[in-house]
């Protein structure tokens, strides 16, 4: 099967102006490169990376790079050494200056890896998660670069995880197809809205069956204390809260407010400070304890989870999906989290994401991580309509294991075009 | 003076096929981000950033949305507050999720950046340099974004240094003016040339009066070594030998090779690993002692050095001048190096660079880190002929002071056009 022909679309949808996504530090346009693979058998793989709004001109400019190395390339052939085919995307001799996998060019790279591992899934007609957990642990580590992180994670490591979680897979898979993954959710808490509108979605949110809520806290706490009053008083004590700090804190800023925080009993507190900051949140998580350190969405790269662990700059680890790589690095990552008895609970919102991460969070739980003990994966209650397989929330508060062949990434063509920019109906208007 | 008009072109030389450039991950065209800033007065800024082709067009696209932002402002309004004027392009709430403040975006803005310094300087009729030097500490202090950097360096910490340093000031701008600046050359090591080539340049450049010979080294120990013993026969024992890597290695690699090198006596081991890691090169630095540890060409930001700095990743800093967000944040990087009592040796060569960081190593010299021990500032012998200013070598290995108005950087009207990808006529040929 010849990958014979790919596109890339910017695709943005105009949620600034609701405020939805609003934090201490962004304000965007939800958006999305969006990579379209075709080959010479009919099938199409799909995938996207998410940005927030503009740059996003710049990602798609990355993608089509990266794409020009991969078309006229067979599956069978990138199939036969997943390593080293992602290994050769990300250390192009020339793309590699403007990173190396890290900003742009990486989050281009992410969209383009998983576009071929939802073609490869499609062909198997199985879900991601389940091609993922039928792969044997020979397999799933001849699919990951270990370049740059073999202090942290060899080879033989990663295969002896996989091998030793093997037993007991079945039976795991079974109570994700029946229970489900469990999620939280922060559509309730984003700093833009009004304090009316939190405590309705607060209630709504209970009421629906979520127990986990996470809010954003900003530059001022006064305000943070105000606005986690009351949606403690809202959710009750019976409830997990959780703060995100969206990086608007230096690190003495962050341990100050958080101690001030803690009166709330929040669970973890979320990206305190910068995402680069391995160092720094180590501190933070060693003068906040016992309420846990969380950070991911924004970790460029392994390289960078890697420090985290070995530093202990995190408790929580909170991979996305199409920052990094794909999912070959998504492997590495969740591997050294296992190594490092760290729990993973994936990032999500945005365009697509929960899409991708549900797969991530379920196939972890099968191969990886068999433990469900304060695993979440993050929920966000926007654009899915926009997807032809859209999430499923089942039992109020569970990701339903996909069912659909492939990675859930495919968009609507009519969500598409509308969406385009700047020539979508949208954007025109 | 008000920000009127701005463009943004895409230079690229075709440098791979020559192997110019050639390490042993990078190989390709060198190539710049160029940005015009045009203004009321009739007076222009003009700034770049360094690639290595392909991605150069992400890039150009980046550029465009920063200048976007700058358009319309007024050089005494971005004056007036230029921590904030950086502050804002840097954590601007769309484009700060493609970042934030790394890669792709994060070049992009030191183009535009170093673009209005060329116009301040210029407007005062002083090379880069000067302007800077002549600045107070506090103007200094001003001008930088301490944002995730207060628990490594704190503005009265910084404004302590440069106060320090004042005294001394005029002197040693004429000793600069008069002896120029120590360089160190790579002309003569890249990977892809012969062993006659690189016989034949480092006799020449002995020659010429170079003291301090780099050489490339990569993945082949057998080759490294030599590639080593045949520099250092060439160079003799009363020369400085320094090996670039160029992170090809892992950790424990790192550390095997090094030490295997140690007995052509390298002053340093430039960039062992991925530039993103902080803690390995801290410990390559521990095991390798007493060769230095040199890296920074492709460390992306303030947040990464500080890391490196408080982990003892490294002992020689190799600051770029336009990876990271052009002279607001290379003011916070040099600082916290002086801090550190860490030795900064620039990063230059590609297109440009040695035009730009002549005037860092310089004005560091004068406010920053009154020492001359074991401080070189890397240069490469190219692309200088499409400089309107080119920098100039002066006692056989010495920088010569700029004494043009601006940051040097200022590309030839007819190399623009000739270079120009993908219209001019060295690519259409």
């Amino acid at each position: 099967m010849k990958i014979t022909g790919t596109s890339v679309r910017d695709i943005r949808f105009p949620t600034a102006k609701e405020k939805d996504g609003s934090d201490a530090l962004n304000l965007g346009n939800y958006s999305a490169t969006y990579v379209t693979l075709e080959t010479d058998g009919g099938l199409k793989g799909y995938g996207l990376t998410f940005t927030n709004g503009d740059g996003n001109e710049a990602c798609v400019l990355a993608a089509k790079a990266y794409l020009e190395r991969v078309k006229g390339q067979t599956l069978e052939g990138i199939l036969s050494d997943l390593r080293g085919f992602y290994h050769k995307l990300a250390q192009d001799p020339m793309l590699r200056w403007v990173g190396p996998e890290k900003g742009i060019v990486h989050m281009a790279l992410g969209a383009v890896v998983n576009a071929v591992w939802d073609l490869w899934a499609r062909r198997e007609k199985k879900p991601l998660w389940k091609l993922l957990a039928d792969l044997t642990p020979e397999q799933i580590v001849a699919a990951i670069d270990f370049t740059w992180i073999t202090d942290a994670l060899t080879p033989e490591e990663a295969l002896a995880i996989l091998k030793k979680h093997a037993p007991g897979k079945a039976k795991r898979e079974e109570e994700m197809r029946k229970n489900g993954y469990p999620a939280y959710t922060t559509s309730t808490g984003w700093l833009g809205y009004t304090d009316e509108k939190v405590k309705r979605l607060c209630r709504e949110a209970k009421a629906q069956g979520w127990r986990h809520f996470k809010m954003k806290v900003g530059q001022d706490l006064e305000a943070n204390l105000k606005r986690a009053a009351l949606i403690r008083g809202e959710i009750g004590d019976d409830c997990w809260l959780m703060m995100d700090a969206n990086q608007c804190w230096d690190v003495a800023e962050a341990i100050r407010q958080t101690k001030a925080l803690a009166k709330f009993n929040p669970w973890w507190m979320e990206e305190p400070t910068s995402p680069d900051d391995a160092l720094g949140h180590a501190a933070i998580a060693k003068a906040v304890a016992p309420i846990a350190v969380a950070t991911g969405e924004a970790c460029q790269n392994r390289v960078v989870f890697k420090q985290f662990l070995q530093a202990g700059g995190l408790s929580i680890l909170q991979l996305d999906s199409c920052r990094v790589g794909g999912v070959n690095e998504v492997l590495s990552i969740m591997l050294m989290a296992a190594k490092f008895g760290v729990r993973v609970c994936p990032h999500a919102g945005g365009v697509g994401l929960c899409e991708y991460v549900q797969h991530l969070a379920i196939f972890g739980y099968i191969a990886v991580d068999p433990d469900l003990t304060d695993r979440v994966c993050e929920y966000v209650d926007h654009l899915h309509e926009h997807f032809v397989e859209p999430v499923k929330i089942i039992n109020g508060r569970f990701y339903a294991a996909p069912t659909a062949p492939g990675y859930s990434i495919e968009m609507k063509a009519a969500s598409l075009d509308e969406y385009e920019f700047p020539q979508g109906k949208a954007w025109k208007e």
